[in-house]
Formats: structure tokens, sequence, C-alpha cells
């Protein structure tokens, strides 16, 4: 039995996220699908997170074991041949047998992209969230200061999902602006459900001035979810890597 | 009577190019479309050049005239309301009755996106040209300076397309390189049919050391189209802009 680990790159638009789910299209399945075309085995692939409907990765991490003896880096190509054309196998290697992609993951890093301007989106219509209206990055920036450390994120997680604490720690997060575009990128040790996008919703708040940026220290400790901002739209989000 | 000018953004994937042809969908049917519901006055819209299918624009213009007293600056919204996801207006304007988005226009500037990985391509399928294997990028860089000036194209043009003359110049070409992301920026005072994409092929072959930078002298020279490279696929080619 060989355990193979594969980097994994989608585009979430047409997805119902990553876990396997009835009637609904899934990465996981599509995967499992090219696995069993390729080893002629059922496995079951374990990815490093779920991902919700319209979320896209540039470098998901799942794995599986197989008994197929398919060289490890060949399965990328293999794969890739049997997949359809919104998902893409970036690597494939062979990693120790205890090697689990959800429960070894040490943390990881989301981007978030907004476009800031008054035409509708076309070619990033799926891709990024659409914000007319005036922004102040400065205060945005100010904002993402409050986040980084170990807090209880209770106040920025939404209702649903299973975790046994809401205590995490947010090594990182700025924000990367060019013209119009804005990209926020934040890496944890570990994520809420929704929490980046309710912490992008509440940086959003401090970008039209409606809070200020020191107003974040007193919404993390309030502990409740009516505190923050907005879960904005998943399709502004990427999974960008996981680490080990 | 108005003269109207707009500036438009739109995701070429799902259009038979600008120009208005029976039975496939373009953008200027589109937006004639659009400018009908607004101003119930058929017009017809004059765009900056044809563009083919499956390529994109950021910039592209058009005018149009029109008895309708809404005030220049709020066609932008208007039409927005009116068109399809894959169509922006960015910005639109009153200008001199004499303007004409083709005839006027003094240049245009293209940007060609290629990406340079092994494994298929996912997010921008669409929206970029998949190269596999290496590439020389300082060779294809050393050949881009070949092609500045005024020459005749010829070698660089597909058949088919009715122009007096194969004279033209490109003011600038150069690549931008970042990571596995390679743009190709020309700017020139006007194209050739499918100039920019054989330009494009023609700078993969170098960059694939089948032929070498100086050879860009002698293609020119050949006025001959089996000299150049292929013409690489539309959905890589976006209109950047153009100028007045």
């Amino acid at each position: 039995m060989r355990n193979i680990k594969l980097i994994i790159e989608y585009d979430g638009s047409c997805f119902y996220g990553f876990q396997k789910q009835k009637n609904v299209r899934t990465i996981q399945e599509e995967i499992e699908k090219a696995i069993f075309i390729v080893t002629k085995e059922e496995c079951s692939l374990i990815g490093s997170s779920r991902t919700d409907t319209g979320v896209h990765a540039r470098g998901f991490v799942a794995n599986f074991l197989t008994n197929s003896m398919i060289p490890a880096n060949k399965f990328r190509e293999a794969l890739n041949c049997k997949l359809p054309d919104d998902i893409s196998i970036l690597y494939s290697e062979e990693v120790d047998l205890e090697f689990h992609s959800r429960y070894a993951s040490k943390g990881k890093t989301y981007c978030y992209t907004i476009i800031n301007r008054e035409a509708p989106l076309t070619i990033e219509r799926n891709y990024a969230f659409h914000h007319r209206g005036k922004i102040n990055i400065e205060k945005m920036k100010q904002a993402c200061e409050y986040f980084i450390g170990k807090h209880d994120f209770k106040a920025f997680k939404s209702s649903g999902g299973s975790t046994k604490t809401t205590i995490r720690t947010i090594h990182d997060l700025h924000i990367e602006e060019n013209d119009e575009i804005i990209k926020i990128y934040v890496t944890g040790d570990g994520f809420l459900y929704n929490m980046v996008r309710i912490i992008v919703g509440t940086l959003l708040r401090v970008g039209k001035e409606k809070i200020s940026p020191e107003d974040i220290k007193s919404i993390i400790k309030s502990r409740n979810r009516e505190e923050a901002g907005e879960c904005v739209s998943a399709k502004g989000l990427s999974l960008i890597r996981v680490y080990y």
C-alpha cells in the first residue's frame, strides 16, 4: 500500500465545494472517479479542508492510499488526462503512510480578491468580489494588525461546522493593491467555518469607514457573530497553500 | 444628434468577436440591443476594430450617434443594467460629431498571456495560452527588439482581411514575466489580420530555440507567411487600450 499526495488547482465556479455530496458536482468525486479509471481501485480521497461552493484553489492538498504501481510522479499526468478542465493536478508524490492531509496540516494561506470600481466585472466575475464606492485602504491595512495573533475568533464563525474550540492563530494578514484590484492574504493555523470571508466583510466595513480599525479589538472580544461584518461572496476566495 | 463614445470591457469566451454576423452572438449586437432598450433608437455601433472569436478586451472603444437626451456619463450605468454579464461599459462620454472610433484610432496596445507549466490550466483556461516545456525568455526578449519600428509585416498576416498596405509601425513590444505567467505587450499604429497572434507564435519559436532572435529580421524581410510562426490561440489575447 502506498500513500499519494496531490497538489490541486481548481476553478470552483461549477462545484459544490470539495466534499462529496449526493446529486451535486464536487471536486472529491471528480478526482476519485479519475483515480478509479487510472488504478481500477475505489479510493477515498482525503482533502486538507472542505472549501465551500464557488471557492477556488491554487494549492489544495489531498491524499489517497493505493496498491497501484504507477510511479508517484506519474499520477499527475495520468489523472489530468481523465479530469475535467476545471481541475488540474499540479504535483503528485509518495508520502509516508501516516500522512493525512487534513490532520497533518499546520496552516493555510488564503487570498481574497476585491475589485473596486463602478462598472460591473466581466473577466473576473467568478473570481473576485465587486465593490462599488470608495474604500479607505490605509484604514483596512491598520485593521489587519488587530487580527494577527492567537485569539478566540467565535465572532468570525458562521453557525454550523463542528469544532472543539474557536481559538485560532493568525500568523499574517496583509493587503496588496494594484489599481482597482485589492488582494487580501491571510495565513493561519486553521480557520473556522466562513472565517476568512467574515474577516474580509469586517475589513470592508473598516474600508467604508463604518467602524474604525481599533474596533476590531472589541469585535474579537465580543465573541458575538453579530458584531462582525457580513460573510462576503465565496467567488473572491482562493486557497493558495497548505503547510505541513 | 450627439456622438457617444464608450470604453468597453468584455470576456470574449462566448462571443464570435465584435462585429455583427448572422446567427452568432457578437459584442456589437448585444450593445446595440442595450442601446435600443435605453434610447428606443436603432443605432449602428462603430467599433475601433473587429477582434476575433474568443479575444478579450479591457479597453475596447466604440461610438454611436443618438438623439437621446440621457447625459453622456449616464450611458455607462444605463447600458450596464441591460447588458449580459460578459460585457461591461467602463466609461461613456460625449465626443465631437466627427469622431469615428475606427478611423480616428492612432494606435492600440494588446496583451498576450502565456502560462508556462506542465499541468493543464483551470482558472485561466479561457484567458491564456498553455505552453508546456522550457522557454528561453531572454532570447524572446532579444527577439522583441527586431519587431520594433516601421516594417512591412506581410509575413505576419493571415490570408483574408482587406488592407491597402501591409506596412505597420510597432512602437513597443516587451515581455513581463512573473513565475509561470508570461505577458507580451505590443503597441502599434495598427495591426494586420492575426498579426499579434502570429508575432507571439514566432516569439515562441524563438523561446523554444527553433530559431534565433536575429532570424526575425529575415522573416520580416521575406514577406512570406510561411516563414513566420503559428497563429496562437485567440483566448490568450486581450485588447488593452486604443489611442486617439
